[in-house]
């Protein structure tokens, strides 16, 4: 572990509670990887063997049917994954993948099992982060079932935008396929989708994309009645 | 609350590692409810104001858009609404209605907040809840992505069936309508896969589903390759 991973582990939600006395404790059973583009930190149905703690770099949790995967979310730093299995020490339900190289904090599942039992701090750190998360599923399970791709790409876009005045230029988080399963729609419906947008001012090729005015998007996709109530 | 309510109480995930003094001492800020069916427990875009705990009955998540409103899950004894809009002191997401008569435990949101920070056994239990909901979502995200109408249709009877030899028969958690729903279909293509799988073995009516044979069904669906593993 470097010194500057101290800052970046202090990022998440998870330790957000815990005194620097007890989160050093704690840590003396964890070590740090940084890891190549495309490494897998774990899959799908193998038992949980570490948490782990994204300090840099992109992750993408993973679903697995017989013939196919498609994209459930993007995790950056400061997120832990997958602490579900890992605390009801279970197999898990999702693949973890490197989208670029990253640093990662690993800790062992059984003892940070045992620290979540016994550290109320470490607990109720795990609360905000799974609450965060529960929001997020939450979101993405709405979108699913009650947009269409055109407002569920809208929607994505202006999740990513950082304010409400225009011209943004937002980033994806991974290519055009990646996003496509992340919005569970083929990348041809993708494709359509940006063409529908680009009367709206929705431009740009590749993982840069310009609104050029957030407010006209959000009014058209009336995602205001669903996001932000 | 009636002393009949303790035994239900302890039912929930989020108190199994609380001690009786401290539950005790827990609850002198709660009260119950005797709801009838149809009653809206919290509705999205409002400020959380409770935390309910289902001691009996049924409860469905609603999530709304402007026009259009779908099931995002249905929820029993035992189980804590809504957590996280609670914890984080934001807008509940969903909007939550009781499905038959039922019993709540209403927990005021401030107490609660202050007690899941004070109290490790009680942050733990949150943990655990959460995790369990975590693994929920991630299921149904899974499927909404990577299965089929009809094979969403299978998981879903066969995640009702008590055990793997048939004939068993199964009671939908709601009308068909609500099931759609959960499955994000429409009520028509919920019927469509229940026509696709009667040659399978699954009959019957309303909310009363018989399946001769769940592992044929299991092998059928391939939905062994996405939910055991």
């Amino acid at each position: 572990m470097r010194t500057t991973d101290m800052p970046l582990i202090r990022r998440s939600r998870l330790f957000a509670q815990v005194g620097e006395p007890d989160l050093a404790a704690m840590l003396t059973a964890c070590f740090v990887q940084t890891l190549p583009d495309g490494a897998v930190l774990c899959r799908q149905g193998e038992k949980a063997e570490f948490l782990h703690v994204v300090l840099s770099g992109r992750v993408g949790l993973f679903g697995e049917a017989a013939r196919d995967e498609a994209l459930v979310e993007f995790l950056g730093p400061g997120d832990a994954f997958i602490v579900p299995a890992v605390v009801l020490d279970v197999p898990y339900l999702l693949t973890a993948r490197l989208l670029d190289e990253g640093r990662i904090l690993m800790w062992p599942a059984a003892a940070f099992r045992a620290q979540v039992r016994a550290t109320g701090q470490l607990a109720y750190g795990a609360v905000l982060l799974l609450s965060g998360y529960w929001r997020t599923l939450i979101g993405q399970i709405k979108d699913l079932k009650l947009l269409s791709a055109i407002e569920r790409l809208s929607a994505f876009l202006l999740a990513l935008a950082p304010r409400d005045t225009g011209p943004v230029t937002v980033t994806l988080p991974g290519g055009r396929r990646l996003v496509a399963g992340r919005l569970g729609i083929t990348p041809q419906s993708l494709s359509r989708a940006f063409a529908a947008l680009r009367p709206l001012g929705v431009s740009g090729g590749g993982r840069e994309v310009v609104i050029a005015d957030p407010a006209r998007l959000r009014e058209f996709a009336g995602v205001r009645a669903l996001k932000n109530t």
